[in-house]
């Protein structure tokens, strides 16, 4: 929904992209293109000031949190670490993943806590345009059209959402390695594709677990339905009311009727049915530019204050 | 492309769908919905006469060819098994598959006869709406969204692949079985989506081959670009000039752009690359009204002819 | 935007379509499709009940108000007239427009306030896939195409507007006649396309004023600025911010951008410019399924409560 | 229709756009960016070259013919008098005009010939996104959209009209003058949209007559039916088998239906029935990347050498 800015959008000021002038700033949210998020995002956490990016230039860094609020919430705990490592007071750098990971990952992470180890992941996206930005696709690109690649994004679901699984290692152990430790059992292969959406991307997925026999469709409709995120448990304000809603008609979800479901911070997820090749197979639709991108930032951001790992500016 | 009829089209004579009508022609094509196709190709059928058929009734009969034409034409030999079974004269009736397994099968299809065996496929499908009929998907379900659930739609590719890609029994075998063996040791799992898209129907698809280990990606590429068909050795007047077209663009196949190729009749694969979880991955894209409809039912009936399998009306 | 059903809704009991089920309902809505609403909306008049009708039925009857809530709320007081002439006590039937003549009458009223009759409009609209309701337009008619035409669309823009744009005819004249005096001075000439739009129905304005020289371009923005509802003053719950919204932007309005303003009761309008054959050009944009429909109905019920025109039923 | 490159247009060279480069060319084709093409294009006449351009630049230029192939081919005599303005042997510059431009002119060249001269024109039109070029309009602008505006496309409709319906100077005249006179006693207003749509320009038209009674619908349909271009009577190979068609069915013309009729060099016309406004209202459809720009540079050509005025280079 589309509703003109308010006058208070409009008076706000806008400042050169320069530490000096966020100091003041409790929390700074960066949505920086990649060409430059990099050096900018490094110079403010160096003037120890608190991020949380939706760029992609640091997400795999080596003590960098990579969260999607309703999968990962526990990884923000690292950033004391973070703190440690680098020195920081206050300063801190959070990011949240790829568009196209933020939905995958929470069901995945639903259905691992509950049934262990997946072995395999298959998955394939079909994106809206507004992934892309602006002016982003052209029309004679996606009308009457699908564009069978998105460059860089297979790589990026498919990296993204093994560190996002994976675990945060002990303070002894991250002296020497990483702060996260990925997960190296779960194979995941993904096809990107963009459509003629507006909002929302569609996943087809298929699983296989580690544990065989593997769980059940009931079981798992059960175990996606009744999967609580910590953002519910402290009361966030953005938290969604259930982060994974199990569609019941076999021909949703669709994304223009499901992505603005619980402010668009919720993951829907239908067609949940046997695999003939894995286990299990089943659709899900996440609201791209919410819960992927600017969603998953501010969700970050309420979660980090209820965990008292904000330090208000001096 | 949309032209106005010709004056030769505008004076055809619509006749009752009644075999009696049809006694002088030497080959019949069925279009009808699979609500009537079912009663009245049986009963063309028992009136010795030749039918080459688009519905979905017939295709999964013990003596019915189900044939791609660039895929497995040697399955219209079994024409001469189907008349001594039925006791027909000049009578046959010969299936095509479902449009969006007529693309998967042509490229499986050179897979098998280069490599052996594959022992697993999974495939996902962007599908165009023109293959609903008309009026078919509305305008209100497809603009701005996905529909990700195509009624039987899965059941059909999945079980069509299988018999299109399997053998044709002989003659002393088929006396007590079925005229088609169809593969067992492969594993199809198929998800079917509509999107918006007029013409062309585009899958993603992950292959794991028995023999391993498996071909390399270039060993792919040079197999599926020299693929060659009966079609074209026979002289066929609409054989493409190449079944299987390999884009070399990373950002191909489209629908819009590369589903006229070759007249409609050719399926266009790119995007071929190692796949994490099985062993390659690639997008596949045709044209669902051609050469998954009308366009397989032409080039059957003219490989039949080439082949001598059709006897003139009297 | 798309939500599921609160289960207030859920629960709601569907009752058959007689007026015996409705006795206790202060005020019913009947959205009911124009092939059963003519003679349903007759019985429930009958049986003395309040109804605002978004069907096309009985707009035209000679003692039904047609009303627009930002354009003619004053219609709504004849009411009391309809009541006398058709013997009830509490019962009256309200329509309100079809979905293209709101939004075209609201700016058209405000002209007219301010500048006396206008002697001619040209329209051509632009609409959304919405207004056909559901399955309604074929997806195949309107992916990568325009239809340009809307059987029966162009008489109802036409003489809609004359009747809402006019007077109410008092008592004593409205004993011999119409309870309505539509305009006659003003010629309507209206072309209707459908497009690929999901709401929002844009048009391309032409007006002739009668008093010559016309208004200047800057004293028609000052004047649809400025331009206030009744429904605003009695502070009517739905009612919007401003009944019309000038748009800056030389390419606005947009359906996707601005169809959602103030709720969707407003009328958007833009390119305000000499028109070199009349006098004045501009494009506007309505919601045709909020102030073009159901939206139109609830404001028109807010009024006649906040004007003492609803009797409670007993 | 999108078919791949052959191998001949893979081989052709490509040259720096220097006249020096073109002397052996018979015919040169501009399609350049208008960016660029005003001097390029003035190089190449200067050079004596023989141009026909697709560009904006020179349209309005005095002694520069604007022609659309199937409505003033007359204009094309003027090279004569263009060659003896300018001293040059063999050169020339003709170009074609604007898009939408090119469907609205046959139509009215077809009425201003049998009904004499119109008094007014008011048009509207819905453009295809392939009318701006790639990548041109963003997928988020058009998807779910309309853009009501498209930068300076209604200043050129208005003004290209009245010069290709108007006259050519006389040799004496045109000393003092420019060589094409245009009307003055026809007012024009357009209004440009841009719609979801990948080929084809649909505009609604209304047309007032000077003559009064104006002509009837029959008689326009007559006319318009029964209307010849010079390209037919040179024996043209472009030239469409009917320059206008007469749609029947009352949903007609639609893009994607019509728009490929004759080879995208006919325009079809529909809904011609009477405007309650000026005289007469219809809606026309134009291939705007065919008539509306290529296909009418290659009829000019090819109208030029059937009528002697191409003298090839030595």
């Amino acid at each position: 929904m589309n509703v003109p800015y308010t006058s208070a959008v409009g008076s706000l000021v806008v400042q050169e992209c320069n530490p000096i002038h966020f100091s003041e700033c409790d929390i700074i949210f960066s949505g920086l293109d990649s060409s430059v998020a990099g050096d900018v995002e490094s110079a403010f956490l160096k003037a120890d000031l608190a991020i949380f990016s939706n760029a992609k230039n640091h997400r795999m860094g080596g003590n960098i949190p990579l969260v999607v609020p309703t999968a990962n919430a526990d990884h923000l705990d690292a950033i004391v670490q973070q703190r440690q490592q680098l020195s920081l007071q206050r300063g801190f750098l959070v990011t949240n993943s790829n568009c196209s990971t933020s939905g995958l990952v929470v069901v995945l992470k639903a259905l691992q806590d509950a049934f262990g180890p997946l072995s395999a992941v298959i998955v394939q996206t079909m994106q809206a345009i507004s992934g892309a930005g602006y002016p982003g696709v052209s029309s004679l690109d996606i009308l009457d059209n699908v564009i069978p690649y998105i460059s860089g994004e297979e790589d990026k679901m498919e990296v993204e959402t093994l560190k996002i699984l994976g675990q945060v290692r002990s303070t002894t152990e991250s002296q020497q390695h990483d702060l996260f430790e990925p997960l190296t059992e779960t194979k995941v292969s993904a096809t990107c594709n963009r459509v003629a959406v507006v909002d929302g991307h569609t996943e087809c997925v298929s699983v296989k677990f580690a544990r065989q026999p593997a769980p059940s469709v009931e079981e798992i409709q059960r175990v996606l339905t009744a999967y609580k995120c910590d953002a519910q448990t402290l009361g966030c304000f953005s938290a969604p009311l259930a982060p994974i809603c199990v569609a019941q008609s076999p021909d949703r979800p669709q994304p223009r009727l499901d992505r603005d479901i619980h402010g668009g911070n919720a993951v829907t997820v239908g067609r949940i049915r046997p695999c003939p090749v894995l286990d299990v197979k089943f659709t899900l639709l996440v609201h791209n530019t919410v819960l992927g991108a600017a969603g998953s930032g501010i969700l970050n951001a309420e979660l980090a204050v209820a965990k008292g790992l904000v330090r208000p500016a001096q």
